[in-house]
Order: structure tokens, then C-alpha cells, then sequence
């Protein structure tokens, strides 16, 4: 799991703890009904809004997301340096035998196809949709957490209504006022925490990792299709080094 | 009907009622000036903004994508394997026999240019056609859903507003600021309890839904074009399980 | 003019005046300078954003839209099949005895170069140029809407602010604060009416208008190259009903 | 100076002054250092934002674009219909005694191109260029504006949230209380009349200018490319006529 | 350094700072533990929502995209005339000669192709590639300042209600409530100073920057594409002026 983030989450929601504790008791911010209301209501809204399999996926896909280990952009370039090679020195069908050792998918895939001897247009349409389709799966998830983050805050404000609502219309006794608010006050709070430091920067990280995920795919379908077109190393190298950082870039024919 | 969007509005209502009971009775809520002016009022502006028909619409598209049943993805790519295998073998005016036990119109219409021998390039350009204006009235019900959104919560503050000045201007009594003030926030509540448990996620399913419908139609165009282009059913298959999730592919094939 | 205009504009307002009057007279909400900052003050920035002629001709735009009558999209299938019949039977120059009984300029401007034996590539520029001017022509009257939308609660913050400053500087009589707080809140309430109930559903319809009207020009362009190009009236019906919804098709050859 | 920016500026600021005063004296509305943090920190921020020379030349676009005439579309069109009869009658190259005549800088730039015998493809290639940077520069000068729209909102934000602090933590003598507090409401005041009343309608002018500049320079590109091709004055006075509201259009053919 | 940008923060600071100074101590608007819980909740938030390497890497953008000096256009300009010249006059490969001399090593990459006698059009598309993937690397800062523009104000918010419920909770005595919400509004007050003073200001600056990087590298691409191509150098000249303001052009041909 990447580092920054369990940093991020233990450092500030340490910080929203000892911040509450320096002035009173943690038992103040604790009211079960109020998070029954905003987390209850945000997932009642969450589940009107997105099919059950997609609001049960969200917690796979963040898993995925957090775990997946993505390939370095600097190995995407060595290895299709490599096939460039081979395929020249022993034509293109000598790539079968690395099929095997490959973990990826999608790099199979687009491996196999060029193996065939399919037209390159060909396979960039195929690989190009599947690119395509796994960012719109990508983007569901980013996409029901950032509608999560519209949802909490609008239930905070609903259950502060509902306490102002009940405080303002038997306000008797004033000394009853102030505890009465601070309740009210809470939902708002619980709404802005989840909203603030899960939900809208989880949605980020998400979105983030997408597009490495994307960047690295790019590259590979850059590279077959250099590669069947039996160009020259050293040119697929430069093509694909356009993807990267100069400060990222290893040549191989320096 | 989706289970989710049943447990989601029974839950999120039924946590908001339990949330008010807990702080006295259902009664301080319900005021029919107020119901009258936040429903009235958005009702109103709703009919300003859109023809009369696709307000009185709405109903029926919502209705119409709850209960609808979307083909699964996996259906649509074992047809066009299976229409692939018998136009190779029986040509493709033996797909004939197959338009009768199909009932989605837009694969019948499809399927019906190809067999007339329409060119591939004009089944393409109308069958998009009809996607992008699909695509145009779905998004027209989102987009209804979506407006009321934005106004239910202006008619609460304009109910609010005017709670309030009638209770500021006629400040005597300071036992009754409470209650007054309490009836004048009622328009704030209804307006976000509506905007945000019934509109806003009803709007997020109808795009998700359509989004669905979009993704089955688009196969289905690529599977159409490749058998009017007599491609190999594998190549086919492969092509359309570019637009499925790896997990959920299942080969004819392995 | 369209029903579900008036009947939202005299309802929406009917709510408001009946809930204002269930609470005390109407007289309270009505306040000389008030109006006179918020109306004022939004006319001025929005004269100060847009060229006078534009302004001016927002209440031509308003008034075309709610009247012009659009054509059914059933009548623009049925005329074009009716074309494209005539021209195959007696060959395209007999559209021309078709343009006197035409009353639609874009409709006669199509079929002119048409009939004048321009090519089909260059009618559609010369088309596609005038339905995308006419777009940024219907999109400029919303436009100024949406931007008086924006004013006019603007507009109302800045008639409280002025009243709170007055308010609060002057504070010696307690029993004054009330009243002087009603007026006080009275451009905010003028300045959510005017933009939620007159200003963003107006400009809502005339986006809606638009975009019928942009539809209906959009099936006369593929109509009038279609005929140019000589195809079946079956074809061009298919090709037409793409742009309509399935329950909306009536065709002529079945 | 177009006429209504003047009288949008003036009534706007004379109806905030005159609804001031009906109120009381205009003095409780002057204060130095609400001014101070208000308009200078908004400049500060747009200094970080944007290079010197950028917020330097705000007052220059804003100059020129409200004291530039542009051409009338009409114009255009009936130059173009010239040029084009002159083209035909003795050869494009007797366009060359038109180009001291003119002094827009894009049309003779355009024109002489065309005399040069550049091929229309390139001729479009460089003169589109033109436009797009042109089109940058423009938009840049109103997004300054935009820019310091949302700042001077936030500085008067910052402003009172110092005087609240400060009046809270002073809080002794509640007379006191409710000037202070209307001190603190200034800059909130200030920033809204800035943002509202000068920054966005202003941005909203220069937009509006850009737009008819753009369209202006692409009608002359449409009509050198069309003399350029030696197409028909009367066909060049239709394609020129769809950048042009059907009312505004004159035709010499009819 | 560019001035603007330590003119405008120094101002702006001090402006804050002497605006505090007048209405009493600065002590008042020092508080560690709201210091604590607005800058360091936020920088959790940031490090949950990008990786640790890419929140490192904001010092290092903005320190590169505030030092690094960027080619005047003129001197792009005049560069590929003279490339124009010599390559006409000695061939193309007299440019290697030239490669030395130059330290931008995109333009070095592009000359470089040019010489090795790759395609115009493959050049294109590697130092488009190039461009594109450059752009997202930079809009990458930017957009995490945008991020921490959004997360600054929520953090200010959630210590505000912090304070706010732990004060009506423990409302005993009236004279401590003035000062218990000073504190309060103080992280309120942090938030948005971070916000609209230091990152949304920094990260206009980022992006404005990165557009003038760009428009300079698109000019190479055009200059080599056209030096490629063996183009006359006046029409070279032309061509790049294309992307300079009018009052910016300076010709060497006049």
C-alpha cells in the first residue's frame, strides 16, 4: 500500500482527535443518532443513485487501486527495446516465446494479436477500446466516492436542520440552548470529515492511479504497434521516451 | 425493480424519520404552507423551464429505466458469435430466420440493414445517429431531475426568507421568536431533504442506466459491422470483450 | 404560447403571494428601494456585460421562442419522403415547384443549391455553418438570462449587507433591530425570486426551444443530401427516424 | 465607448450611492483600511497569479476592446462579393491594388497570401493560427478579471473574519458590539460591489467583444479562401450570409 | 525570479498584517493548535490524494516554474529563419553543426530528427506526444495547489465547528463566549488566507506558465516541420508570427 497515503489518513484524523481533546473530552463528538443520520442517509442515497454491484465494488476497486502494483514507465520502454530486437534479429514470431512470461493481460493481448499477424489498424482499435472502457471502469469508482462526498455534507446539513428545528421550537429554558446546538452542530461536522478527508481524497488517489494505469497501457499499445511495423530500436526508444520525464529517461543507446 | 434503489429511499427515509422521532414528534415537521410553497413553487419553476410533456414525462423514463431489463453484456457478445458462425457458414441472408426471435428493435434494424446489404459505413452512420439521440432523450429525464435539484432548494430559502421577515417584523413576544423560527426553517429542510435523498440520486441512476443501455448499444453496433464484414467469429469476439471488464469475460473459445 | 409556461409562472407566483399572505399582509414585502437596487442594480451590470442591442433583443428572443411555431419532427419525415419521391419519379429539377409552398428560409435555402446542382459536400458546409451561427444566435438570449441570474442574487447580498451595516451601526433601540433586519433581508428574498422562478427557468426554455429547433434543421440538412443524393425514400425515412424516439416513429412503408 | 457600459456603470454605482444614503450618510461606508485590505490584497493575489506584464495589459485590452470598431458582418460580405467580381473580371492579381486601401492587418496579411499564390490550404493553415492565438490573448485579458472576481469576494471574507475576531475577543461593552460588527460587514461589502458590479460584467464585455471579433475574421477567412478558389460571387455572398442573423442580411443579387 | 509574484505576495501579507496591527494585537490571530489542525489536516488530505512523490515534487515545480527562464517567441523566431537560411543554402545536414550551440533539449530532440531524415509527419507526432504528456506533467502542480485550495477552507471549517460545539457545550459563562468563538473563527480564517493568498494565486501562475512553455514548443514543432520541408524563409517567419501578438512581431524581411 502506497505510503502517503496511511500517512495522510492517521496524520489528520490524529490531528482532528488531539485538536478535540486539547479542548475537552473526545465524548462531546460522539452521538450515535447523528451518525446514524448522516452516514445512514449518505448510504440510503448512495444506493438510490448506483447499482448495488457498483456500490459493493467500490471497496474492491479501492483495494485494487491501493494494492495493484503498476509498471514503471522506464520498464515498459527496456522491454519493448528488447521485442524490437528479437523480432528483428529472428522475426516477429520469435515473440511467442516471451508470451508466456509476461504477467499483464493486456500486454498479452496486444502481443498475441500482432503474433497473428493482424493489420496494426486493427489491433489499435481493439486495444484502444479496451483502454477506453477500463477508464470508464475506473472512473465509476473515483466517480461514486466523489458523489458520496455531495451527499455527506448535504446530510449534515438535514440533520442540523432536524436539531435546530426541535431546539427552536420548545426553547424554554436558555441554559438547554447551547448543549442543544452543539448536537445539531455535529452532523455538520461528521459530514464535512467524511466528505473532506475520506471521500474526496480517496476519489483522488483513484483517479491519480487511473491515469498511470492509462499512461503505462498507452505505452505498450505505442510500442506493439511499433514493434509489427518493424521499426528501428533506437526510434521506438525516442517514441516511446516522449511519454516520460526527460528527467525519467534511461536510454539504452547513449 | 432494483433492490438498491428500494432499501436506498426506504433506509434514508426511514433513518430521517427515526432521527426526528428520537428528538420529539413527527408533528413539528409537517406544515402544509411550507410543503406547499418548496413543492408548488419548484412544480412551477419545473414548468416554466421544460415543454409540459417532458415534465409529465419524467414518470414515465423513470419507470421506464427501473423496470427495463438491460441485456447483459456476456448475451451480446455470445449472439454475434453465434450470428458470425452461421453467416460463414450459411451466408448472411441466413440471419433472416434469426430477426423474429429478436425483440430489441434497435438489433432487429441493424441486423435488417445488413441483410438488405446495406454498406457498412451507412449502417454505422445511422446506427449512431440513433445512439446520440437515444443518448439525447435519456439524458433530457437526468437533466429534469437534476433542474428540480437546484430549485428545491431555492424555494426553501425563499420560504425560509420569508418566515423570517414576517417573524422579524413583528418581533414583540420573545417566546414566539423560537417556534416562528423553527416553522421558518421547515422550507430549508424540505427543500434539501428532496433535492438531495429524491432528485439528485434518482438523476445519478438515470445516467448510470443509460450509460448501461449506451455501452449494450455500441456493441452491438461492432458486432454488426463485423459480421456485415464477414470477420472471423473470434476476432469478433475479442473485439467485443474490449468493452467488458476482464473479469467478466467468458471465452467460446478456451 | 405554451401552456406549461403560463400555468408555472402564474402558479409559482400565486405560491409565493398566498404564502405570504397566510403569514401577515403583503405590504411588509414591499419595499421601494429594495426593488429599486436589486432591479436596477442587476439591469446595470447587465447592460455593462452585454452590447445594447443584445439586451434589447432578449425580449424579441423570449417572445420568438415561446411563440414560433417548431415543425413536428414527423412532418419533416413525411415532406422529405414525399421529396424524394417526387425526384426520383420526374428527376430533382421538379422540386422546384415544391419551394414556392415552402415557408421555412432554411428549408427553401437547402433545397435552392440543391436544385441549382451544388455539390452535396458543399451544401452540407454552407448548412452546418448557418445551424452552428444560429446555435451561438439562441445560445446568446440564454446566455443573458443565465448572467442576470447570477446578478440578481448578487445584487440582493449586496441591498442586505447595506442594510445590515445601517442596522448595526445605529443599534440603540433593541425593539428596532427586528424590523430594520426584515428590510434588510427583502433584496436577498427579491433577488432569489426574480433568479429561481423568472431568470434560470426562462433561460432553461430557451435552451430547450434550441435545441428542438436545432434538431429539426439538422433532419433537413441529412434529408436534403439525401435526396441530392438521389437515394430510396425507405432509406431517408430510416435515416430520419434515427433522430426521433422509437414510440414517435410512424413510417409510410409499413 | 459603447453606450450601455457607461449607463450600466453609472446607474449601478448612482442606485448602490442613492440606496446608501436613503439609509443614512454615505461616511459609514468609507473606511480605509477595509479599502486597504479589500482592493490591495486582491491585487496582490492577481500579482502571484498572473506575469506583471499580463496585469499590466488589462487596462490596455480593456481600453482597446471597448474603443475598437469592429467591422459590421455586412461589410465583410459585401467587400468579399467585390473582391470576388473584380478577381473574375481581371485576375486575382488585380487584388493587389485593394490591399493599401485596407487597414486591418489580418485581411491584407490574408489577401496578400492569396496575390503570393500560397496555396488555400496553407493560407487557412496560418490564417487559423492567427485566430486561435488571437482568441488566447483575448481571453487571457478576461480571465484576469474573472480571476480577481473570485479573490475580492475571498479578501472581503478575510477582511471581516479579522474584525469578528477582533470584536469577539474585545467583547466588554455590548454597544460596542454592533458597530464593530458593521465595520467588519465592510469588506464583505466591498467585495461583493467589486466582484459583482465591475470585474464580471466587465470579463463579460471582453468576451462578448472577442466572440464578434473572431466571427468578423473568420467570415474574411471563408471569403479569401472562396475568391482564392475563384468560386461565384453570388455563392460566396451565401456562405458568407450563414455567419449572419437571417434579419441582418442584405443580398446584391436580389 | 518573476517580480510580480514577490511584489504581489509580500504586499498581500503585508497588508493582512498591518490591517490586524490596527485593530489591536497580531498575538490574537496566533493559535498553534489551530495552526495545527488546518495546515496539517490539509497536508493529510493531499498526501491521501496523490502520491508521496508527486506532493514532494510540488517544491521542486514551482521553484523550476518560477526560475527557469522561458525563450522569448522573437527569439524562436528568428532561430528558425536563420535554420531556413542555412539549410537552403548548405542542405539540410549543415544544421548538425548547430545542435551543439543549443540547450533546449527539445528543440535539440526535433532538429536531431530532422536530420537523421525521419518523416515530417512521424516527427509531428513524437514532439506532439512529447507536448502533450509535458502539459500533464505540469498541470499535475497545478492541480494539486488547486486540490489544496478546495481541502484548506474544509479544514478551516471543520476547527471551526471544533471550537463552535466544544463552547455551547460548556456554555456557562457569558463574558467567555466572545473569546472561545474568536478562536473558533480563527481556523476559518487560516483557511481561507492559504487558499486565495498562497495556493489558487500559485497555481494561476503554474498554469500561465505552462501555457507560455508550450506555445513556445509549438512553435519548434512548426519551425522544424517547415525547415523540414525545405519552406521558404519568409513564409517561415509568417507562419510563426502567427502565434506572436501583432505589436510583438518584429520581421526581418521589412
Amino acid at each position: 500500500m502506497d505510503i502517503a497515503t496511511i500517512v495522510g489518513i492517521v496524520s489528520a484524523f490524529a490531528l482532528v482527535v488531539v485538536s478535540i481533546m486539547m479542548g475537552g473530552g473526545l465524548g462531546l463528538f460522539i452521538n450515535i443518532p447523528s451518525v446514524m443520520i448522516v452516514f445512514g442517509g449518505t448510504l440510503g442515497a448512495t444506493m438510490i443513485n448506483y447499482p448495488l454491484a457498483d456500490v459493493l465494488s467500490v471497496v474492491k476497486v479501492v483495494k485494487n487501486v491501493f494494492f495493484t502494483k503498476v509498471w514503471s514507465t522506464q520498464e515498459v520502454v527496456d522491454l519493448f527495446v528488447e521485442f524490437a530486437n528479437k523480432s528483428r534479429r529472428e522475426g516477429i514470431l520469435a515473440l511467442e516465446s516471451e508470451v508466456p512470461t509476461l504477467n499483464d493481460p493486456f500486454l498479452v493481448k496486444g502481443l498475441q494479436l500482432t503474433i497473428d499477424g493482424m493489420e496494426p489498424d486493427a489491433i489499435r482499435d481493439i486495444m484502444e477500446t479496451e483502454i477506453s472502457y477500463l477508464e470508464e471502469r475506473h472512473k465509476s469508482g473515483a466517480e461514486i466516492l466523489t458523489t458520496m462526498a455531495t451527499f455527506f455534507p448535504a446530510m449534515g446539513m438535514i440533520g442540523t436542520l432536524i436539531g435546530l428545528v426541535q431546539m427552536l421550537s420548545t426553547m424554554n429554558d436558555p441554559s438547554t440552548i447551547g448543549p442543544a446546538m452543539a448536537v445539531a452542530l455535529l452532523t455538520t461536522f461528521y459530514g464535512a470529515v467524511a466528505a473532506n478527508l475520506v471521500c474526496l481524497p480517496m476519489a483522488g488517489k483513484l483517479k491519480k492511479r487511473s491515469q498511470e494505469e492509462t499512461l503505462v497501457k498507452e505505452m505498450i499499445i505505442s510500442g506493439i504497434l511499433s514493434v509489427a511495423n518493424g521499426e528501428n530500436p533506437r526510434v521506438i526508444e525516442q517514441k516511446l521516451h516522449s511519454f516520460v520525464a526527460p528527467s525519467a529517461r534511461t536510454s539504452r543507446f547513449d
